[in-house]
């Protein structure tokens, strides 16, 4: 075992910011982490947009419906699709894209994403930072391409709120490691079992935090029994991802 | 500076395998690094297929259009988005699942399986293993899908192989800092003279390797005039990703 694995396994989302700042330092090294981070094709279809200042903190916190964490973190970072940017180095060698009208495109865009979230996550509590991933802002997407004045051909698809924290937070159960990792093929039979037995853990341990009203698993995923955000597929399809390829 | 920062700014794509295995206790540190990683609203939307079987492992590498890495690692694991697990806690708590309808479940649930990348590839290059995103698994989906045995609901989107390296892969340079992070907004500025430095810094990059032949980012770009993997969209619609929500 070593620093980053306990790291890695020791991973909670904290949100109890101090409102304290980031040195300029820090924030370098974070973002570094995620510009350095694989990406597929080395097509490098992700840009960052690092927004400090309070107000417009605010301004994302009203969007995503009120996130206090948003307002509260000192650096909020949009991570952002960016096929403009493929578009142009396309375009340099003689081509048009088309790539960001297909499925395929959005699937590269969105991992590509999810492995900067993850490093800069990772590097900002490798600091002693707390940091926690941000899904809210696909509640009002355009709001969003407005403020941060993004171009078309990209997406804001996911947020990371960062900064100095209060106390850790809890370390949240996960659903059974038998549900998670299959060896060889996906095994379907006994996931009922796994989570209901998930269940009764995430029972424990709201009432152990003194929250007996937390909910199951199961009841929680209740949210996907509509779209929760349904902006997110005409924001999308606005930005030029057409997803009919 | 510390040893976590240390590694994910020394971000290389490993390839080199020697063929030699991976201890037990290695591979399951590397999954737990997965299993604790943070994913969007605690839905957990992921799974893991980890593949050991030589046989199996050939098979992969040979829908990927033969990526010889699959075949040479003694590891490969392919990062699920899993909507079927997320569907069955909706039918526990009574109710009908919807989101993986949609776009905001698609964006959901790669952005996961990205933040799962990520957090392999560091697990495992934090134990001195080489580490490589696969995003060839979505040359062929339908045979993935069939191989693993993954039922409806789930996609089958990325894949990392791993194992110990013969020796460390060069790091590639990356677009200038000033083309990935934005600050307070989007700048579009410039945008196309940071690609043209780029160019010229890959030239130099493939010169020094001897590797005269290799291309510019712009001429490597060119992949994107068309949909390389045209079966992304048919196999995750099977699925019953529609993506019309």
């Amino acid at each position: 075992m070593n620093d980053t694995l306990q790291l890695l396994h020791d991973h909670r989302s904290d949100r109890a910011f101090t409102g304290e700042g980031v040195p300029d330092a820090q924030l370098d090294a974070i973002v570094e982490a995620a510009h350095r981070a694989p990406n597929f094709f080395n097509g490098q279809q992700i840009s960052l947009v690092v927004v400090r200042d309070a107000e417009r903190r605010q301004r994302i916190s009203a969007l995503t419906g009120g996130q206090a964490a948003i307002a509260k973190a000192p650096v909020f970072i949009t991570v952002v699709i960016d096929f403009h940017k493929t578009a142009l180095g396309v375009q340099l060698a003689g081509g048009s894209q088309v790539i960001h009208e297909s499925v395929e495109g959005f699937a590269v865009g969105a991992v590509d994403a999810g492995i900067a979230v993850a490093s800069l996550i990772v590097a900002a509590r490798s600091l002693g930072l707390g940091a926690v991933p941000i899904g809210g802002i696909r509640k009002d997407p355009q709001a969003l391409i407005d403020l941060l004045e993004l171009p078309r051909l990209t997406f804001p698809i996911a947020g990371v709120a960062l900064g100095p924290i209060a106390q850790q937070a809890p370390q949240k159960p996960r659903l059974p490691l038998s549900s998670f990792r299959h060896d060889e093929h996906y095994r379907a039979q006994g996931l009922q079992d796994d989570i209901r037995a998930y269940d009764r853990t995430l029972e424990d341990y709201w009432r152990a935090l003194g929250r007996p009203e937390g909910k199951t698993w199961s009841q929680a995923a209740l949210r996907y029994t509509k779209v929760y955000f349904p902006e997110t597929r005409a924001a999308t399809l606005r930005q030029g991802f057409t997803l009919d390829k």
